[in-house]
């Protein structure tokens, strides 16, 4: 490699800089902040760990997106974590083992081997926010309106949410007695709202069950899509009227907390079908192609760790966050700056505006005060009547 | 792998669970704003990228340190970065580019294959601070300045700091014309203070330069082998001298600066030779038998990016600071317990709470008040006389 090619980073890995890094770090507290006066506590979860452990309960997709290595210690294979998620649910599930409901959240980098899209970056500062031990649509309200509240601090502008269930497909689908394979194919033919396929795929079935599955992929809209979902579905079992019910307690309650928040139904969404056993959400914004942060219900995951526990939870991504966002980060703050000077006294005075909390910023052999404006300074430490004071920075 | 097992993390790999994790989140905001306060610009690297990159101007050690992986996307190798210095000596050569000295710091997790000895983290989060741009003693003195800070701040007691410079072994080596295995060999004797085996590398060397390589490896003490060195090293090498004046005065102002800080010099130290070109130095506490923090001048790393600038820096673990420190990190602020209850009154009281900087937990369905302690809560939400008002917690 050509010391010219030496710098260049892989497609979709970034490096943040100053003074862009600062307002990260910056959004990153306030985040936190947020998650803890919520009532999450944070976790920090490896960057690497066993492969059955990153994978438990995700889908085919995680594992594309994840780097593989072998432990040179245990010869096991090992993964770069692409999703906390699953590390968190291990948190719950096995570290802590509490009994009443637990809320986790985290902030961290992830790395995709591939990423989601093509433009996606393939480095995210993943954050996110878990919600256990309650199967609750309490539980829901509270994850979502805690995604909205970042969105918010995040000012994001222009945001709606789209809500699904993926408990009104597989109540479907297991009252249609469907096999595995036609219920991928079906899976994907609504996924992509081909409706000759998903009429193909179904017109074998009982009238009702063919009508009904081939509704989902119609069934997208605002608020008048649940109303008409309880029409067309009036025939559906049980479990299917039960997600209904739970959607539209969920859909309601936001519209309370957040009236002025676009709300988008679409039963024949399906993000996250493989791992997920509820309500599924996600948040988009005009002119991205992509949700910007998604989330949902995924009861199960915590089987694998020996504690299947009620779980939801979203995440969403730092960067995506501070460059879509309007947020007050503040700038750097102006500093103080010292000559290079040996004086023990002058060290004293650039301890004691530090302890204060200022930036002091002190001259290499060579700068003068004319540097002090390059490094952000804009007052200087001067020698005057043998004291080292405070003074305007003068050209 | 069996259920029971999937939980396992890998030897050296650790997570971080509440309330600790909370901890380090305090201890990383408070030495980033140190870091910020003596004008230290944040930067993010990435967790991966090229192996040529992450690997410039290191030695074996790191190589074997890193994890490889092949990038799907371009196929070339990757590593996992298990050092940022590298990256953040890339920033500085390539992408910022500045003229003048640049002061740039991180703090982020690294991944070890191999760790750093038997009882080491294989993933500590490391923290650090490099200067760039100034060849003077001055900048060691601040970088390692404000190593001492940090350690201060972190509250680890009994800290001593060792001192040394590569330039007096390599330039009395360079006067010897030695092989480069058998400087290799030499160093490894010295590393290892086996004064038998470097009398034995020496003896077919002219007298007075076997005997300075000779007394190298018992120059170690307090700030009497700097005066020691002196005599010992009179017929060296000019550059030699120079070292040795650059070591003398980084020591003095130290000295002034830090009266109760134990310096301890060891002129056979050679730690990161490979690629360190001046000063060397590193914190010790009694009971811990490596480094809690290290660094030194390194001038040549640039280079392989395109611009050799003079560098100084250190870097340091989180959580071996938080272990090993007493720093006063607060509690988790206690809470308010909300009533499960949809009402959009109390909704508006939360909300009011937690824009004041309050943490609010709410109940989930079946919760009763008795579950407010183990949330942390000291206070609740209650209607009285028509209002969500705040009240004791009582039983």
């Amino acid at each position: 490699m050509a010391t010219v090619d030496r710098w260049l980073l892989p497609d979709g890995i970034e490096e943040v800089l100053p003074p862009y890094a600062g307002r990260i770090e910056v959004a990153r507290r306030q985040v936190l902040d947020l998650f803890q006066r919520w009532g999450y506590e944070f976790v920090v979860t490896p960057h690497i760990e066993y492969l059955e452990s990153l994978l438990t309960g995700a889908g085919q997709d995680l594992d594309l997106r994840t780097f593989k290595v072998t432990d040179p210690l245990s010869g096991r294979q090992m993964g770069f974590r692409a999703d906390i998620t699953p590390q968190v649910a291990r948190i719950d599930a096995h570290t802590l083992r509490r009994e009443g409901p637990s809320r986790l959240c985290y902030a961290g980098s992830v790395v995709h081997a591939q990423p989601r899209a093509l433009t996606t970056s393939r480095s995210p500062i993943q954050l996110g926010a878990e919600l256990y031990g309650d199967a609750s649509p309490a539980s829901d309200v509270e994850v979502i309106s805690l995604l909205v509240n970042t969105l918010e601090l995040a000012a994001v502008p222009d945001v709606h949410m789209d809500l699904g269930h993926v408990g009104i497909y597989r109540g479907l689908a297991r009252a249609a007695e469907l096999s595995g394979e036609v219920e991928q194919q079906l899976f994907d033919a609504l996924q992509r709202k081909a409706l000759d396929e998903v009429v193909e795929l179904t017109e074998t079935l009982p009238d009702d069950l063919h009508k009904m599955l081939r509704a989902l992929s119609e069934l997208c809209g605002g608020r008048e899509v649940l109303d008409l979902a309880q029409a067309c579905l009036v025939d559906a079992p049980d479990d299917v009227h039960a997600a209904l019910d739970d959607l539209m307690a969920i859909a309601d309650a936001l519209s309370l907390r957040y009236p002025e928040l676009p709300l988008y139904f679409d039963l024949g969404e399906l993000r996250g079908y493989h791992y997920h056993t509820g309500v599924v959400f996600a948040a988009f914004v005009p002119g991205v192609g992509y949700a910007i942060a998604q989330g949902g219900r995924y009861d199960d995951i915590g089987a694998d760790f020996g504690r299947a526990r009620p779980a939801t939870g979203f995440s969403t991504d730092l960067k995506t966050l501070v460059s879509l966002g309007q947020m007050q980060l503040g700038e750097e703050p102006a500093g103080v700056w010292a000559p290079d000077n040996h004086d023990v006294f002058l060290w004293q005075a650039i301890v004691r505006l530090r302890q204060d909390g200022q930036r002091v910023v002190q001259a290499l052999p060579g700068q003068v005060a004319a540097d002090a404006e390059a490094a952000g300074c804009d007052r200087q430490l001067l020698l005057r009547d043998g004291r080292w004071q405070l003074a305007a920075l003068t050209a």
